[in-house]
Order: C-alpha cells, then sequence, then structure tokens
C-alpha cells in the first residue's frame, strides 16, 4: 500500500486525493502562541517563604522554565557572582527534536531527557532548583510567587515566594489552536515528552483495535487512519517515523491489517516544511507602562533586541514564550541622521556615514544582506528550539559579562541617546543543515541530503550530534536505542 | 546515614525499631488470591460474532492471558494440529522478576516486555491473538465471552465470543490484600508495568516535593520515607533497589534531603523472603458441580495434578489463577490397596508392592524423599513466576502429545479406575539458585552467593539468563541497560 512511492510523493498525493478526511488519530504539531500576558496584578493572600536569603552580596537570578532557552543559559552561565534559583514544574530538560521519534519507539522517552539537576550539578556556580510552577510575577517588588506542581496531599506549605534582582523568564508557549472547534478535545498535541508517549500508546491501541474479528473492513481503515495537522520539521518527521514504524515493523506484526493504513498530513500553507506562518506574530503583543506580569493568559512577551521585556527593568524573556520586536531603521531614521550629521550640517558627508554604517548594520539587521542560505528568519515568528537555545546562550554571555561591558560597553551607538548600548544586540544563527529549522524554503530547496526523509536515522544523528544542548548521556543513549532498533525493531507493546 | 550497614542489618534493625510507622509511599508487594470464580451463569443479550470458524478440522484451543503461564504455554506449543486463539486485555509479556529494577530506572520498562504478536508469530503454529478481556467463560457451551480492553469511542462491536475445544485460563490474580483498610487506596501495588513505572515518579515525585523551601524536616522526613509491606522477593528486591537508588544517585542531586531517607520493610512471619504465607491457600476453593465460571470474582480455581479445572471438562487453569489440589495417599489408601493386592489375599505381599511403588510415588509426590535444596515447594501456595513458567511448558506438552498419549498412556496406574492415566501429573521443579522463588528457607540458608543482596545486578543476571521464557531481545536489553546505568546512573526525570 504504501510501498514503491517515495514518502514526501505519498504525502503530496494524499494531501491532494483527500481535502476532506475523517479523522482519527489527529496530531497537532502546529506551535506558537505564548503563555505570558500582562494583566493587572491582583493581591493574594498567601502563607509565604521567602526561599533566598542565602549570600546578600551576590545578585539574584531567578530562571523560570528548563527547555530549550532556560537551559541553554543556565549551561552557558559562568559568572559565579550570581545566586541563581531555577523553578520549573518539569525537572528535566527534553530534547525535543527527537520526540518524533519517540512516538513510534524508535527512540526511548528516557534517552532524549537530561534531569536538571545533573545539568546544574555540574556547575561551578551556586545554583537551586525548585519542582514548582510560578503563578505570579510581582515585577514591581521584584518576586516571583510559587506553588508544587505535585497533585498530592503530602503536608507541607504549598506556596512560596522567591525574590530576584533579574528574572530571566523562558517557560515556553502552549500550542497555538488558531481556536479551531473541536482541536483541544479531539486531537493529540507534540510537544512534550508525556505527548509522545501518549500517542505512541494510542498508535498501538489503534492497531490492536482494527485487529478486533468483529470489525467490517470499513471501521478498520476508520481506525487505522492517521491524521497529522502542520507539515512544519514536527509534523513531517512524525508522518516519516508513523510510516516508517508501518512499513517496518507493524506489517509484520498486525498482517491482516497493514494494507489499511493511510497517514495524512495537512498544512495550510502551500508546501509543507514552510515554517513561518504569518498567524503566529498576530499574538505578540505590546507591553503596557507598569509591569506586572501575568503568568496565566496566552500571550507572547515582546521584548528589544536584547531580550528585556518591554517596560520591566530586569526582566529578561528568551524562548517560545517571547518575541523581539526588530526596530524598523525607517522609526529611528531622523535620530540616526542627527547622530550622524555630526557638524549639523542638515546633509551627511561619505565620512559621515562611514562612521555610523556598522552601527546601524548591527542595530538594525534587516537592511544587512544576509550570506546564509534561505535568509535571516522571521524573529517575530515562534522561536523554535535552536532560537530558544541561542538565545539562552546569548543572554548567558551577557550576564557573564554585564560588569565589564558596563565598563567598555560593546554594542552599537545609542542613536537617541548617549554613548553605546552595553551589548551587542541578540543575532540569530542559522544552521539549516543540521537543524529541523527549514528557513523559508521547503524541503525540495533544501541543502544536503539530510531532508531525504526516509534517511530520518542519518537525519537525527546529525541533529543529535550538532547541537551543543546535547550531553553526552543523549547522544550515546539515542544511539543505542539506533542500534536496538536496528537489531530487535521496534516495540510495540502498549505501554 | 545508611552507610556502613549492610541492606539486610539496616532492615532488620528498622523493623525491628519501627513497629509503628507513619507511612507515605507505601508499596504492597504481597501476592496471591485469586481473580477467578464459579457462580451461576446469567445470559447475556449481546451482539456477537463468532470468530473462529476458520480450520473445522482443528481442535480450537482458546488461551486467556498473557503472563508467565500463558506465554510458557504458547512458546512450548508446537503441535499444528491446533487452531490456538489467544486472547488477554496486555498485548505483552512482561518479565516480572525484573519489575523492582524498573521502579528505579535501572532497567527500563521496555527492556522486559515483550509483545505477545512477536512470539506467537514465531511459531509455525496457527495462532492468533486478540487484545480484549474475557468477562463470561460458559464451559457447558464451550464458548468465551470477550471485549475489548480498550476505552475508547471508536466505532466497532465492542463484543464476541469464541468457541474453544480446549481452554486454557492463564489470567493471573490480582494482589490479595487480605482486606486490610486502607490498603487499597493508600499504597502501590507491585504487579505490573504501570505500577513499577508508578513507583519511580512516586519516588522522585517526594523527592523533588522534599526539596521545596518551605518545609520543615520533620516535614521532610516524612515524605522521605518509604515503607515496603511484604517480605518475599519482590518487597526484599524493590527495597534494595531503592536503597542502591538513593544511596548511588539520589545523594548526588538532592545533597540536602538525602540524610532525611528512611527505607522500612514490613513482613508478617519472623524473616524476610520467607514466600508460604499460610492465609493464602484459604482462597482456594472446590469447584461446585456444573460449571459456568465467573471470571469477575475473587477466587482460584482447584485444579488435579493434570492442571485440569475440576468439574469442567476441556478446561485447564495455570498460573496465579490457580492451585492443584494434591491428593493425599492417605484418602485412596484403601482403592490403592485393592488394586495392589492382585490375589484378593487381603494382603500384600513384597513383589506386589514393589509393582505399585513406583505409580503411588508418581501420583502421591509428597511420600516421596526430595532431593533438592530446601524440599518441594508447597503447590498450594501462590504460584509464582517458575510455577507458572513450568506448568505452561508442562500443559503444551501434554498438547503436543495429546494422541500419542491417548494410545500409549504413560501416567501412573489408576488406582480408582482401569489402566493408566494419559500423561504423568505436574510436578514443579524447585531451581532456587537461579530463580527468585526461595522454597522453605530464608535468605540465610539459601545456597550460593546470589541471595547476597548488594550484588542485585549479579542476581539479576541470573535470573535473566536461567529463565527459558527470556528473549534474547530481553537479555540483551537489560545488559545494555546495566551499561548504562554503570555509566551514566539512574534517570531521576520525573517521567
Amino acid at each position: 500500500m504504501m510501498r514503491g512511492l517515495t514518502f514526501y510523493k505519498r504525502f503530496s498525493r494524499d494531501f491532494h486525493d483527500n481535502p476532506s478526511l475523517v479523522k482519527l488519530l489527529l496530531v497537532f504539531t502546529v506551535s506558537g502562541g505564548g503563555v505570558v500576558a500582562y494583566s493587572e496584578s491582583k493581591s493574594y493572600g498567601l502563607n509565604v517563604v521567602h526561599a533566598s536569603e542565602a549570600d546578600s552580596k551576590k545578585k539574584r537570578v531567578v530562571v523560570l522554565g528548563t527547555g530549550w532557552a532556560g537551559t541553554s543559559f543556565l549551561k552557558n552561565l559562568k559568572n559565579s557572582e550570581y545566586d541563581v534559583q531555577v523553578i520549573s514544574p518539569r525537572n528535566y530538560f527534553a530534547f525535543t527534536p527527537l520526540l518524533p521519534s519517540v512516538t513510534c519507539g524508535t527512540v526511548d522517552a528516557r534517552s532524549v531527557v537530561e534531569p536538571v539537576r545533573k545539568i546544574i550539578r555540574k556547575k561551578t556556580l551556586d545554583i537551586h532548583y525548585w519542582e514548582a510552577e510560578c503563578f505570579k510575577i510581582d515585577a514591581q517588588n521584584k518576586k516571583v510567587y510559587c506553588r508544587s506542581s505535585q497533585d498530592t496531599n503530602l503536608s507541607g506549605e504549598e506556596e512560596f515566594v522567591v525574590d530576584y534582582d533579574y528574572l530571566v523568564i523562558a517557560i515556553g508557549a502552549r500550542v497555538n489552536t488558531f481556536n479551531t472547534p473541536g482541536v483541544e478535545e479531539n486531537c493529540h498535541f507534540l510537544k512534550e515528552v508525556e505527548d509522545a508517549q501518549k500517542i505512541r500508546r494510542t498508535v498501538i491501541d489503534c492497531f490492536e483495535r482494527a485487529s478486533l474479528p468483529t470489525l467490517s473492513d470499513e471501521e478498520r481503515k476508520r481506525i487505522l487512519q492517521f491524521v497529522i495537522v502542520g507539515g512544519g520539521p514536527t509534523g513531517v518527521e512524525f508522518a516519516a517515523e508513523l510510516h516508517d514504524f508501518v512499513s517496518e515493523d507493524i506489517v509484520k506484526l498486525y498482517p491482516q491489517v497493514k494494507d489499511l493504513v493511510k497517514i495524512t498530513l495537512l498544512e495550510a500553507g502551500e508546501h509543507i516544511l514552510n515554517m513561518f506562518d504569518k498567524r503566529i506574530t498576530a499574538f505578540a503583543e505590546k507591553i503596557p507602562k507598569g509591569c506586572p506580569i501575568d503568568v496565566t493568559n496566552r500571550r507572547v512577551l515582546a521584548t528589544d533586541e536584547w531580550l528585556r521585556v518591554e517596560g520591566c527593568d530586569s526582566v529578561y524573556a528568551l524562548g517560545d514564550c517571547a518575541t523581539i520586536n526588530q526596530r524598523k531603521v525607517m522609526e529611528d531614521i531622523a535620530a540616526i541622521f542627527s547622530k550622524a550629521d555630526k557638524d549639523n550640517s542638515g546633509t551627511l558627508t561619505v565620512k559621515e556615514l562611514q562612521e555610523v554604517i556598522d552601527n546601524i548594520c548591527q542595530r538594525y539587521p534587516k537592511i544587512q544582506k544576509s550570506s546564509l542560505p534561505g535568509g535571516l528568519p522571521n524573529e517575530k515568528s515562534s522561536a523554535t528550539a535552536q532560537v530558544a537555545a541561542q538565545q539562552g546562550s546569548y543572554l548567558a554571555d551577557c550576564f557573564n559579562r554585564m560588569e565589564e561591558c558596563e565598563k567598555n560597553p560593546e554594542g552599537p551607538l545609542r542613536f537617541r541617546g548617549e554613548g553605546r548600548h552595553r551589548f551587542r544586540p541578540f543575532r540569530y544563527k542559522h544552521f539549516g543543515q543540521f537543524a529541523p529549522l527549514g528557513g523559508e524554503q521547503t524541503a525540495a530547496q533544501l541543502p544536503g541530503d539530510w531532508v531525504s526523509i526516509g534517511h530520518s536515522s542519518q537525519w537525527l544523528w546529525y541533529s543529535v550530534y550538532a547541537s551543543k544542548q546535547v550531553s553526552w548521556r543523549t547522544r550515546v543513549l539515542v544511539v543505542s536505542d539506533w542500534t536496538k532498533r536496528f537489531i530487535f525493531g521496534r516495540d510495540s507493546s502498549s505501554i
């Protein structure tokens, strides 16, 4: 049923032949839409404990979240002048590009996670981790309100407050359903390790159920129709994994139903692997003046190019929960002109222009011709793993050299003020050939062999190998998982 | 806190010092108490489908359950004159002796399971598997009533009926709580793979929770008190695993709470590793005449020495759901005497006794002096993995040679009838040195080095290596898991 056609061709055909589809296992892989928003601060009558009184000389940095951005920040922070506290309901970092492999048992869930405590234990810094979720940020008084994320009847105070000097928000985003009716109720999402495990069990369940003796072929077909919504890297990769699972393992174990399987990938755009969904940008919002942050609503935090939340002193936001409001050169053209026009002649000489052009290029990167394939990604689009990781590493670098750069600022000229910016603004570097980021290209246009999706293990190996975020443990375990799969096939037990 | 004392010593001390304990994570590992019982048949108005019409010449064998007994039966069945249908809500076999290792992440859950479909695919026989649970057996009409075990809204007939010529019941037993109040609500059980995964998450959760900044040391101690009920192999092994997990991995990741951990093993008997709890035998019941079987209540099926359910033609029961009612030689002494007294002299000559003594020894094994260390285990006690596996293999052998033995019976003389029994009665062979069965000995009396519980991996290797039940896949994966643990330690992510 699915031999003789390449994976990509099958998909193109399925998608064009079946505009309307009966959905049974429906996996939703569209990302974007932040989880953070701004609202008026409410007053809470909490039984609170101030957790951090440790070393009053050190600046207190509180990090919310242990995803790509938060973990990258922690891994790259080297300055021991900070007292760091990490708060996240998830006590591990998950290497999310491998989640599609977890859905079909190619890679084990445990191989793509790394305990946060293990990550911070390796540092010479003073870092504490607490498994809790932040439910309120009081930016005015520099306090974070937290509570245990465990649903348990064990005793102990449920809530506590942590003071900070700097706050790093890296809590990720909920999946953006674009308010499509029925999505929440009828779809699996693929964002967390638990999602991947649940999808895996559901896939097996579908095959077991379709094998029962009482069903008609029509019913079996309905049960074995898998619909994936979202043709980004996650969706395509999951579809490829499912296809491999069916054609390599399922055919042997469920021979009586193997010909009834249908995998369909739905994508709103014209091409799959087209990452930049314009609707996502609509979720970004400017920050209002005054600045208490409510972490319960569903908006993205807007930051400047230095990842500072607009309007909030000492609060940084990175990863999926943030979007950079890149200033456009035309907005500042008058200020730039007057700064460049040193002799106030009303005109710029070649020499005057030469002196500011580097600063303009740094501050307004859009005008700089990109030398990278696919061009610069749209930084307002939903941030992906690599963007988050680079932001974390950038911010850690700023924190490492904070004192040094206060004295010797290295950023571009301040066109609207005096002197220079302390740091160079954050710039995303695109490594298209290794990471599943795509750029503004489609599959066919991407360079190298790694997008031939049939050879997913090779591609995965590259992505694992390439990422600095990944521990040696993960690398070894993933390769060991591939070896296991090569020898024994994927496990089809419904656990 | 737990250094300097051997594991066993620590346990003995803890148990004697703390007769009353605050229980937080309470793992219940006592087994026994069957799940099958007899009741009057009710009439069901089902929308049913008769599934097996395939080869009317072949005898139809239906196997309920994919645990040790059922899987062992399937693995050893070689006679292609049967049309075999396997029905179980669990589509995999679990190597249960390694479950304690799964609780602490020493071995991965997936490494100790083997899909049933993979097991039956290797056979040349006609074997079908359906993921369903049997909810009624009609032994009079030789029908089994089944329904899908999936809780789903997918369409399709929910229930179906399977006809059989022979029925093999190997559905295991629920954990016997002895009706102790609070056990169901407050304890984890350790019987299924899911139990082990749940315990693992709970252990990590306890450490995360105890690390929160708001707790008093008293509260932390309460959260980190682990109580294990049942000093059989499972309980002792889990306690040892938890101890190793804490002393090898947790101490590094949760240094601030490591000294507050307390592991307590509770055992009603005088010694741990004493397997034969007399109370369990009280659950066995004789079968009433007529014989519809209700699979919803909680009694054990009584069988004869050939594993046939008493009063039910063509129904066999093995593993934890069955108990063998071993006839005692004194009950039959008059019949034995009259059979032996060939010349009806009213006395036996030496020659007459010589001719029957072998048959007596076969039929009434208790009178035979055991050459095995520890003596014969009490066959009325809760069957364990090795008993179940041997019963499955024994029954498969009977099925393989059914026709042959009808013609040339190989069993002992029938003292109450004519001729010989078709088969030799089932006899359990005790392999104490490899399997965690214990016998009627305590830990100190068992032979060899393998019960030195500190060296659990060595012991585990033996048990894996020794069991014929285990696939090469499991062996390789378990050794690979041990290697991973050796290099990277156990994973403490809460997934």
